[in-house]
């Protein structure tokens, strides 16, 4: 089973993740925790590219498309595709859905674009996505007190209304894989409907 | 005037780049020498990656060419498309023929996916190109010489030899823009040959 975790920062996606893993855990299976960009050593390398700020030169959007692409197809065949084989349960903190949130709806992308490298470069999708959805502003605040923004985290409110609205059209065209969580709610209660629509798949 | 540079290891690629620069300067053109993948910090930090020998992990044929591909969008953008707005000659080592020569034909990628990442995320290709061409043996022992090999350069004489084919193939498809220079030749004689090519274009 690979599971992704989609949603603006700081909705609590860490936190899910560790409690879904600690569920499984129990339970007695392999989990896999991974994240994107990056999830290998080369792939964290890409996600250092991506992330860092740079005053010097502004990465262009077809760049920042084709490095999350790059790391993808390391991570998948690296890590997500052989601990499917395996049996293994895959926990994502992103995926593909981010990449039509981030890069086509926040940067202005050709949705084209990014059609073309999800059928020629990803070859497994994810069984479920919980979407965790809350107002911008309130995510905004939560990322902002862990620190130094990355190149993505000093984006506007503008930028990451986009991205909502990416995640918003996803979740209305794939009902039965994204499911939207209230990120608004405790971290306790978002567990809950989690697990319940685990249950129920 | 976009001018590229093709061809396997070892076979003269800066030598004939330095003659021509040059000669253009004596002109008084302004050029712009450059070379992929790189040619901008960027993109010089994604060739890092692709060239980087790492044992701990193996790169998998499609991160390789979706890195190269943001390395060249980058450039693209950057240094290649404005450097010809100014009306600057560009003379860069290696660009899109060499994706075709190494991944296509060298790691056995799929051409189709090359074509669909030509046709989607690049905007220019060059005005001539000329392909260096010598047996494959005669550059290994060249670039050997320089010292410590890249992650291309420790690939065997099998390797090369496709992505030699690779460029004889290029170079039937496309005789308007390719000019095929015999590179066992001196290098004053090479450069002849290209000057003769660039006069008749």
């Amino acid at each position: 089973m690979f599971i992704s975790f989609e949603g603006t920062e700081g909705v609590g996606k860490s936190t899910l993740i560790q409690k879904i893993h600690a569920h499984f855990e129990q339970l007695g299976r392999e989990v896999v925790l991974t994240r994107e960009p990056g999830g290998t050593p080369l792939a964290e390398r890409i996600r250092d590219l991506l992330l860092a700020v740079n005053h010097d030169e502004r990465m262009c959007a077809d760049t920042e498309l084709l490095l999350v692409y790059a790391a993808r197809s390391q991570h998948l065949s690296q890590v997500i595709l052989p601990a499917l084989q395996q049996g293994k349960i895959v926990l994502s903190d992103r995926f593909c859905d981010a990449s039509f949130a981030y890069q086509v709806m926040g940067r202005g992308l050709d949705a084209a674009k990014l059609e073309l490298l999800n059928q020629n470069f990803v070859s497994s999708m994810p069984n479920i996505t919980f979407w965790l959805d809350a107002p911008i502003e309130l995510g905004m605040s939560r990322a902002r007190v862990r620190g130094e923004l990355d190149r993505f985290e000093q984006e506007k409110l503008e930028f990451f209304t986009r991205v909502r609205e990416g995640y918003r059209i996803l979740h209305e065209k794939n009902p039965e894989r994204m499911i939207r969580l209230d990120a608004t709610q405790s971290a306790q209660h978002v567990f809950e409907q989690a697990m319940q629509a685990l249950l129920t798949m």
